[in-house]
């Protein structure tokens, strides 16, 4: 053995010695084993440091206990793994929001079911990457299948839809977005913007129509485009929150512009409303353009029998936005885009010499690089597959009733109360109200004392509540409860008013 | 209670006996550890129903054999947690590819590290989402301070650099690309793109230059942003696979176009070349343009005493885009976006009163909804961090350094051979070659052969190994060997090389 060889030689001992450290795959799982029970046992230990549902004291207090607990994040020499799980994890449950605590009630932010951990947890351990069938075998094949049924659980036609699972709401709708840019450019103008970009023939006259209540990162994504934000046309709402037909008609008949997509939202982040989907189809085939239908939040109607109906029309519009790390309760990443027509996604297909070569893909190494914008890709589908597997449509239909019924209950009792004002009644499972307090300062100083209020009740660590902002006209600054905690009881609900109450009465008194 | 109250009290208590299903948060754990014993059970029960590194049979095979495993995938009732997670882990671990067998080295695609799969559990259980502060208050502290300190470990300044965690290169990328045509257009024309388009004045002579071996996904993403494919200026590549620096200067020279960035790669898919960072950093200097570097693969190089080198320059770049998922042996996703100035990360700044109002942000309630272009963003900061700790940045360049050294080892053997032949020296650790044979078939023959032993070798079982493409002119399909797995021993590349010459033989054969 030379020189050069026995240096080789022995480094790759020195590394066997340390093949712990690699999952060991599907066949050596102990090591694995030894380091969950590690970071769960931390967990346990410091979960009890935090007295309520968040760290108390203020940002700043947080990020000093932090900066005591681990300095060095990116230092010469390790710890050791069990040394590093057991702090990182000791400092994540200790300065965390933890939202399984019923005073946790402030976004679209659910506590997660176990089972949905630990199949994501599988996810991680074989890693199969979907950008091509040979890193991902049974993934592509379940995420096909998987995209199918929901397909067809929206109204579309399994056969014939497509779509793919995203990082959430936000690349769902940019999604919809650029697939109808390229659909409508296309039809009408003859172009093709992949190839070609935009035609200055539209520049200045694309439309993207959204409801002023729709989510602010259609206008993020509107400028991703190249389309910039003043492309979108934020139609006002009605007095439900729901986009006013008869000003989009009066913009959509403007001849000067070209409308690429109407963007409703079925359930929007504050009031959970629900755009007239049957109308907006219908306008949509009149003027020649698409409907998209961000339903993010509202998506999760699809499961309870009781709201599915809010739906209606659903399936009519060219492609959908679902989430189901809303109601659906999976952690963190579970985004769905659907297709009515798959050809819709063509635009994204891209052959590639290393992922998916012409002669491959004749011999059935299907790959799904075409169907993302992603290319390494997790398979995010499987928590959502494993969940609906285990609990049922109807299981998970159940969850979304018993938080919609829990808003329902909630804005009962701020409507009753004299020191709260209930904003709207609720639609899924959010209810908008504020603090109006004994004795009726202005609205700037209303506006204060509600801010005031959510903040006190996070420095304290009591409890995680929303706000929003419904504009000056409209009145300002609003609170906002999130129910997406199916666990939460009437009495939590209780409590939770109570301490808003008092924390609004603080600061009325200062 | 009335007939309604007495409904919803039962339900409520319904749902209260079904507890089990959600986490439980930090406070119990103990069905999460139910759950995950039954997944690593069932995974370590159904490995051995696969003989090799991947199912054999090929893709109807597996398509089939899942379908008997797993029939109706959205159903109305559930067949309760343990039965189907145990389903579903039997299946993947049965039909997926399994990244830590030694004979699994075609792709970008690494075996995980134990300790982040673990880290990323903890992720899943707390499920914070960094678009506010209230959903993640460890999170946002230790995002904000990794990336921190990540951006010094490229050389930029810490202070005032800035970043975000993504979803891989593709998005990393994409981000690059995307805050270079808001700068330059802004710089050069005064144009406000996010707020106003792209204006007419520059359409059909925006510029991106890339090197011919670029990743794929930079043509997507300039489709993306509405400047078409045809904006792309792939630059050829020198006999190393690297841009061609004469071209370059002379494609930067024209007059008529409006050079957005130069998008360099700091090691390619394939060969793993490294553009000529520092000429390409003083060229985009002199043409006022952008400099944005993929490293998604060669920003492992930073942790290796040995290829650091070969990165030397890229701190002079705006942006960067690392991964985590490749060399760093993450679960994906785990990618990473700096850039050299935080003030560049402006045009995704957004004020949402529900997220990050003012009076808030003031108040210390800091929020990184201002980095990304997602919205929910789970933590994949935490497996990340976790890891460095535990490994240190020495730790993490050893297993570079062992896969480097592999692919030397692989690539003499290979030279050596009578039967294969190499297409170029390592940089990183990919390997590039082909079949010859012993009969020396013409070129659209040898190309057939070597793309069906790759086949052969799927369909068997028997092992992964990549391919591509380098076009009519430079002689066609070509093997690959991606060495991501430090544990994979001389013997076992000797075993894989064997294995390629019998199925080439094989085929040749035919």
């Amino acid at each position: 053995m030379d020189n050069q060889a026995a240096i080789l030689e022995g480094r790759r001992t020195g590394l066997a010695r340390s093949a712990v450290r690699l999952t060991g795959g599907v066949s050596d799982t102990a090591r694995l084993r030894q380091l969950l029970e590690a970071a769960l046992t931390a967990l346990d230990e410091s979960a009890v440091l935090r007295a309520g549902p968040l760290p108390a004291g203020g940002p700043d207090a947080v990020a000093r206990r932090i900066r005591t607990a681990v300095d060095d994040l990116v230092p010469a020499e390790g710890i050791g793994e069990i040394a590093a799980l057991t702090r990182f994890a000791r400092v994540m449950a200790a300065e965390s929001v933890d939202p399984t605590d019923p005073a946790c009630q402030a976004h679209l932010h659910c506590p997660p079911l176990a089972v949905a951990v630990a199949a994501d947890a599988v996810a991680s351990v074989l890693n199969p990457s979907l950008d091509s069938w040979d890193q991902a075998p049974a993934a592509t094949v379940l995420e096909s299948r998987l995209v199918a049924e929901l397909a067809g659980l929206v109204g579309y036609d399994p056969n014939t839809a497509g779509g793919v699972f995203t990082s959430g709401g936000t690349e769902s709708n940019l999604m919809g977005l650029l697939l109808a840019r390229e659909a409508v450019l296309a039809e009408r103008f003859g172009v093709d913007t992949v190839r070609d970009g935009l035609p200055a023939v539209v520049l200045g006259r694309m439309r993207v129509y959204t409801s002023a209540a729709a989510h602010f990162s259609m206008q993020r994504s509107v400028a991703l485009l190249g389309l910039g934000e003043s492309a979108v046309v934020a139609i006002p709402v009605d007095h439900r929150q729901r986009m006013d037909l008869s000003v989009l008609r009066r913009e959509l008949g403007r001849g000067d512009t070209v409308p690429l997509v109407i963007a409703a939202t079925a359930g929007t982040t504050d009031f959970g409303s629900i755009d007239p989907l049957p109308e907006l189809a219908e306008l949509a085939r009149q003027h020649r353009t698409r409907l998209h239908v961000d339903a993010a939040y509202g998506g999760g109607a699809l499961f309870s029998t009781r709201l599915a109906g809010l739906l209606d029309g659903i399936a009519r519009a060219d492609s959908i936005a679902l989430d189901f790390h809303k109601f659906g309760w999976q952690p963190i990443a579970a985004g769905l885009f659907l297709a009515g027509r798959s050809a819709d996604l063509a635009p994204l297909a891209r052959q590639v010499a290393y992922l998916n070569p012409a002669d491959d893909e004749d011999a059935g190494y299907t790959s799904l690089l075409h169907r993302s914008l992603r290319t390494s890709r997790r398979p995010d589908m499987l928590k959502v597959a494993v969940t609906l597997s285990a609990l049922g449509r109807n299981g998970i239909g159940e969850l979304v009733d018993a938080c919609h019924e829990l808003a329902r209950y909630a804005a009962d009792r701020i409507d009753a109360h004299d020191r709260l004002e209930l904003t709207a009644s609720p639609v899924l499972s959010t209810v908008v109200f504020r603090y109006r307090g004994p004795r009726y300062p202005d609205a700037a100083a209303i506006d204060a004392i509600n801010a005031a209020l959510r903040r006190e009740l996070l420095a304290t660590g009591t409890a995680i509540i929303g706000r929003t902002d419904l504009g000056a006209e409209s009145g300002g600054v609003r609170l906002k409860f999130t129910l997406l905690n199916p666990h939460t009881t009437r009495a939590d609900v209780d409590t939770l008013i109570a301490a808003v109450v008092a924390a609004g009465d603080r600061e009325a008194g200062r």
